[in-house]
């Protein structure tokens, strides 16, 4: 599949809504992805499947607070420097690259690569969402190593990571980030074409323009980009299940960048200000509860959405008095299984609760 | 020069003493430098006007705060670990290593590396003492390149930093010192021998060897330690002037671990009880004042040592009661140039004064 412009610009639309509020918001990488796109002859999107078994297919993507990504904005270079970096290490050529995060400014991340190095992306992602942390990849969850890695940044430093332990990784990784100012680019979990056929959720990026593309065309035609996307969603099988959980305005907001993260909750009242719902995040939307009980919770997704556009808002870009919709998203099967649950559930976030579906959670609820 | 355990024995004990209360308490650096002695032949001590100038000699050290160090104690693989990857990152054999400070335990790291790479140790180092941070070293000063770094740690973790900003280079090695426990090993600022030896300062392997050694021998023939190793540093050149401070016993000590190191004061009180000294540290003995007098300020050396033994107490190792006596040593001349300075002396560390030369403030003081 080949992607242009508005490919991108559908994907942009869709990872952010696959994001669960993190990755990033998409629009710098939109914006580095098209220029790249300008200058190079477009990306390549390419099935998993068609990869032969010893092809190096590398994992990339920003990390760090999306408070700071914003506001510090990337060179350009990092991801190329960082898959340059990863291919003199192995002593290997990369086929192809693919985001670890399909979610947020994640999901573009490997078609600025992809381009300067002249290799296709591959139709996967590590995570089939956004997640805070590198060991919520599920090549960590499936027991694969994350090194080498390489972290780069704006300034031009090349950091490179070597260890077997997957959590050190993380927090050597997470350190880098803070001390390079806050954000920077990592690739990681190299991955040969057998392992990544294995254990990637295959098709996400493909699934991610469908979502995106049936919002813009919801919107051409003047129908409601929100049934469009909950359909088009439950169409791409990897995202089963869809609804919408609430809307109202944003009349409360805590958010703090701490340890390297973007964390706090916001507080949405309905519009005739008889209900309301809080949403705790660390970098994502973590937990959803209406009017108190807990209508969705990680690993499935909760997308907080401008009331009018259906365009996601990410974490750090919510604000007092926005006007919103907020959609949950059944995640992922391979999330939802008991082993990734001890990684990806409410408990890996310190928050004394089970993991329950969303659709067992809202079964006969509004939407 | 054949180093053997009695030579690392003054050794460390002249290392302790050139550290101004930093580079880590030598004693497990020396525990590892003698298990490396008995597994291998023996180290050869070598001046640096022996190499070649193409030849690739390497500084190494421990980064981290001292307070750490005393309890999370190394694996002993760290630093041939870290000098292995420099030679595949540069594609090149290590013909020499050298301490990048010769103060504290930092004066004997390179022993390790040396016995389990069969090379020898030149006679320099990079700092003439210990300072706190990488950029104090004369190779930043005299704009070499820290880069490329590697940063090891007892865990068995592997971090390369490549970066052209030796600022950049210092925060993230300090981060990644915090990420790995508080501690961890690294080659750094490789020099070719012409850069060596136009750059380090040499000879100060064999002073503290000779600083250690005339304690040594002072204790056992019954005469004053003190006043022969004063005696001992003025006969090496290097360190030109050496005087007794104070002496007295310690009453107050603030210290904290923090962004990575250990900072303080502590205060001594004369054994009459009618003078004190004040020394505010971090990992390094900064600034003396003498009934609120300075008497010696950075880049000269101050170090508090045993009232007994002579021998030097770094700055974790301080305690409230101890007996010390507390010595002034001037530092090397390449450490007192104007630019050198800008580094080195006290408003490097936030204080606002002008560096004068210990011997100007002592004339006619009590030593």
């Amino acid at each position: 599949m080949r992607i242009d412009s508005e490919s991108l610009h559908d994907l942009a639309r869709g990872a952010g809504i696959l994001g669960s509020g993190g990755g990033g918001d998409p629009y710098y990488s939109l914006l580095l992805s098209e220029a790249a796109l300008m200058r190079g002859n477009g990306h390549d999107l390419i099935p998993l499947t068609e990869f032969s078994e010893n092809s190096l297919i590398v994992p990339c993507g920003w990390i760090g607070a999306p408070t700071v990504s914003i506001e510090k904005l990337p060179s350009g270079n990092e991801v190329a420097a960082g898959l340059r970096r990863l291919e003199a290490l192995l002593g290997k050529k990369i086929d192809a690259v693919m985001p670890i995060e399909i979610g947020g400014g994640n999901g573009l991340a490997p078609f600025i690569a992809a381009a300067e190095l002249g290799v296709p992306v591959a139709d996967a992602d590590g995570m089939g969402r956004a997640f805070p942390e590198s060991q919520m990849a599920i090549f960590n969850i499936r027991r694969l190593k994350a090194c080498p890695s390489v972290v780069t940044a704006s300034c031009g430093t090349i950091a490179t990571i070597e260890t077997e332990n997957n959590l050190t990784h993380e927090r050597v990784a997470r350190g880098l980030s803070v001390s390079l100012g806050g954000i920077a680019h990592m690739v990681e979990y190299p991955l040969s074409g057998q392992e990544a056929q294995d254990h990637a959720i295959q098709g996400s990026i493909s699934a991610a323009i469908e979502a995106g593309a049936s919002v813009r065309l919801a919107r051409a035609s003047g129908t409601d980009p929100f049934e469009a996307l909950t359909e088009a969603l439950k169409r791409t099988t990897l995202y089963p299940y869809a609804t919408l959980l609430f809307e109202g305005k944003i009349v409360d907001l805590e958010r703090e960048t701490r340890g390297g993260f973007s964390v706090g909750k916001v507080l949405v009242s309905s519009f005739d200000a008889k209900n309301s719902m809080q949403i705790g995040f660390q970098n994502e939307n973590l937990v959803a509860r209406r009017n108190g009980e807990i209508c969705a919770m990680t690993p499935d997704l909760i997308t907080v959405m401008d009331h009018e556009s259906a365009e996601a808002i990410t974490t750090e870009k919510l604000r007092f008095g926005q006007r919103v919709r907020i959609i949950g998203i059944a995640a992922p099967r391979m999330l939802r299984e008991p082993n990734a649950l001890s990684f990806l559930g409410p408990r890996a976030f310190g928050l004394d609760i089970d993991f329950q579906p969303i659709e067992t959670l809202n079964e006969g609820a509004i939407a």
